[in-house]
């Protein structure tokens, strides 16, 4: 390998190596952007000395509080400064962030905080009845909850518990971080949303987090200064790890707590929020979104979208609207997005639905990894013909470390030397990946198998769809059949013999639903359809 | 530390750790921007996907050579494609690519081959003299030299040695590259200039490149599929390790052989250039370029200085015509630039002089870096009062791993766990960096620290003046006094009594040369003048 023939005196040494962490770019931008605003909520500002400053009294008050390195800290919080502050405080403190959906149920809370040990959780007023019956369904010791009020947004309060900002005030500005001696070090512990059985605790690494946040930087036109929104729950692989990013080129974040249609526009307009990143159903709540909750801008808002492929005409629908969308691909054990649909600019020349169709694909590579391919049962790479499907294998730094005290899990995920994704996709000719299907979410019917995102495509083409998801339904004759749950817009009217007519013109017979279910349908925190309930559904229609 | 209670499985694999090289930029681009130009020399066009195979080819040649991981390869090259394809090939073989400068003299050349053993050198038939010269001077095996013609710059093979494409010829566009098992492996040789006693070889490893290419991405707004010229050397720093980083955003790499007003111009125009790298001589170039070579455009150039603060005069004569200048700092030692004097909306408003003050400063630190602060002589940060002058002390990982072959001067320079950069500068309140001197060039008179970074600026106001140095000329009296050699513009006439009194006006007596001299200044091949020899002259004067 490259060693020189004489490589004496050319060893690591303090000047030349530090391990990455994402801390850095905080202790950075805190002396370059030490003027410019890090933080914004409602009419709370704060620049990034502030941001550092509260960071470091967060980081001390824990080690006060007993908070050893390795020791881990869950939070419960919906987007909030406090929950951006702990993204840094915690880990300046040596422990491990632990953010929790705050969604779930309180026996998967109860769950997560006994698998991953929590000895303290900073918790959102309104969510202090789920964490306390987590506490009491909880197997082991029950971490320590410190309450994070938000009194403007109605959340007063109980008096119940040590408050954040009292637990900020016994912390010191001035004191110095842990910083980890080793990058591979563990950062944070996110469980999966576990759709059967229990969630599985990701563990990352400060070398993936600072490597995902440069990568992102550099391929998401961020230039400097940037004004961030967090619609993606920061609980969700970290937001993406776009909080940790955001020093790196002095962004603003604009917290949101409130996912509406309005809160987009109003920090849109009065913030001058420039990137974000959401799901598929955020950009359809903005398109649909009342008039009396739009506002006018003049400036292109860069939006990453993931968790499902967005529609041709929620495309077509948005961009005429001052987004530019770009979908990303990823999941919890990659920190985030790993593939990216970079646009060509060959390709602005092609009719809308030839550019729609591109931009539903799932992408290539992002500058901080190193593989990302379409695998058959074998482990080679399927043929790019834009039809043979297989599993995405993806190999690269930001590659989770595993899957906390679970080395069975671990092992079965890093099988072949690629984190093996259970994704379902083709590769195109030229390489961009196209997602098909979760491997559970295909439909085997009569043998042949049907995406069930390839009907929704067709079932969102009709212009009374404003959601619906495709599962699998038993079928005595052929296994299984398609069947969809569909949201209508409001205001507009159909039958299920509309729809499944109007998808027939667009899709073979054995790909059409045999059944249409008009509800609301369940959805996790992201806005991910939560199939799982739909199929059960699905069982017993 | 950071390490959980219980790691059983989390360990580093084959899926979740890759050692960090710019190899993998080039790999990544080869699929993902395959049909994009990658580089561009007169009418020679090549995608990504052909640079990728002749990078392949030229990394198994050498292997079939003989060249093992860890062997030298030198080059002594101009700005051609061949000097960009060593930049992957080499390494690519696991070799250590050494670029030497070409204007470098055949004694030194031959210390160079012999002190870092070079086995192979790729050689411009323009410097075969230079080259063969070198090795009948230097002690120890010689390298094989390899001809890199290039007839339609006047350069045709000499027929004495084994030409480059029949080189590739031997290559195999499919062989795997060899990549780093540890990302601390060796990557590159560059030896300082030397201006006392034999250069030093500084050694770069993977890590170091690749972390200064994704901080370089971030920082300097290159977007995707930037325009780069090749105007600074890719023998100095590996042309700031731009040519590595190119690839992560998909950038086109336009190679100059000759750098002249009407290449550059010309380069902007055709090639729709969008970013370069050069001193500040380069920008009065092209300031002062005859009106038949300047060539109109209607996009901004964004241009990196360094190696000298741009004067304010230079400055507010070249922004107008379509370039932004911002400075950058840096080293051999640091792989390139490692601050950048980042600029803030606010100083917009202010007027021109003060703009160009504040673009005269070295900066602040660049994203993958640590700490770069200004220390006193026991080590400690200066007060940022904009007037205490220290050392500059660099901390992270685009530090050089050390001399290559000389342990004593790699723990000089890594004295109190930070590279000393033997630059003097002072920190103004907002922690912006500005370099006076580098602690050579200081002129101590009558007991009084002269910048002669301060008298420059000051002679560079006078109209009539093209180019400046000011160096320490003994002095009887005094110790020493400033001693100015000055370029005067075409056309354009002063006298010594002129530019003294001009002087006089702006800056303290002591600080006034007491003696200016007219000539055509020495300089390096990267435009930096050559004090040394002006020092020389000025004792003798």
């Amino acid at each position: 390998m490259g060693w020189m023939a004489d490589e004496t005196g050319l060893e690591r040494n303090a000047a030349n190596f530090v391990p990455l962490t994402p801390l850095s770019f905080l202790a950075r931008a805190a002396d370059v952007f030490a003027g410019h605003t890090a933080l914004v909520y409602g009419t709370t500002r704060r620049s990034y000395a502030e941001y550092h400053d509260r960071v470091s009294r967060l980081a001390s008050a824990l080690a006060r509080r007993g908070i050893a390195p390795g020791d881990v800290v869950a939070t419960l919080l919906p987007n909030v400064p406090a929950q951006a502050e702990a993204h840094f405080g915690v880990p300046a403190a040596g422990a491990v962030l632990n953010t929790i959906n705050t969604r779930l149920d309180a026996d998967t809370v109860g769950y997560i905080f006994g698998h991953g040990q929590a000895k303290l959780a900073l918790v959102d007023t309104a969510f202090l009845p789920l964490a306390e019956e987590a506490v009491a369904l909880m197997e082991g010791p029950a971490p320590e909850i410190i309450e994070v009020p938000d009194p403007h947004a109605g959340h007063p309060a109980s008096g119940r518990y040590t408050e954040y900002e009292a637990l900020l005030a016994t912390g010191d500005a001035s004191a110095p971080w842990k910083i980890p001696e080793d990058e591979w070090e563990s950062l944070a512990l996110n469980y999966t949303s576990g759709t059967t059985g229990r969630p599985k605790g990701v563990v990352y690494h400060h070398r993936g987090a600072y490597l995902l946040s440069m990568g992102t930087a550099v391929s998401w036109k961020v230039g400097i200064h940037p004004v961030y929104l967090t619609i993606v729950p920061l609980f969700h692989c970290n937001g993406w790890c776009h909080t940790w990013m955001m020093p790196t080129v002095g962004g603003t974040v604009v917290c949101c707590r409130d996912i509406t249609a309005k809160n987009i526009y109003d920090a849109i307009a009065d913030e001058g929020v420039t990137h974000f990143g959401g799901a598929p159903i955020v950009l359809n709540s903005i398109i649909n979104a009342k008039d009396g909750d739009r506002r006018n801008f003049d400036h292109v808002v860069e939006v990453y979208t993931a968790g499902a492929p967005p529609p041709a005409a929620t495309l077509a629908a948005i961009e005429p609207l001052g987004f530019r969308v770009t979908q990303v691909y990823g999941l919890t054990e990659t920190y985030g997005h790993v593939t990216e649909c970079i646009w060509r600019d060959d390709w602005d020349a092609l009719p809308q639905e030839e550019r729609a169709a591109i931009k539903a694909r799932t992408g290539v590579l992002m500058p901080m990894m190193e593989d990302i391919t379409v695998h058959d049962e074998k482990g080679h790479p399927v043929p790019r013909d834009g039809q043979t499907v297989g599993e995405i294998a993806i190999r690269g730094n930001a590659v989770m470390k595993g899957y906390y005290r679970n080395p069975k899990a671990t092992a079965e995920a890093f099988k072949g030397g690629f984190f093996r994704s259970g994704d379902i996709a083709f590769q195109h000719e030229d390489g961009y990946i196209k997602i098909t299907d979760r491997a559970k979410d295909i439909i085997i019917s009569g043998g042949e198998n049907v995406s069930s995102v390839e009907v929704e495509g067709a079932l969102m083409h009709h212009p009374a769809v404003s959601l619906c998801a495709v599962v699998a339904k038993p079928d005595d004759k052929w296994g299984e059949v398609p069947c969809a749950f569909v949201e209508l817009k409001e205001g507009r009217e159909a039958t299920e013999a509309d729809l499944i007519a109007f998808v027939r013109t667009r899709l073979a017979g054995f790909k059409t639903p045999k059944k249409i279910v008009f509800c609301d349908l369940p959805k996790t925190s992201t806005g991910k359809v939560q199939k799982f309930e739909l199929r059960a559904r699905a069982k017993d229609l």
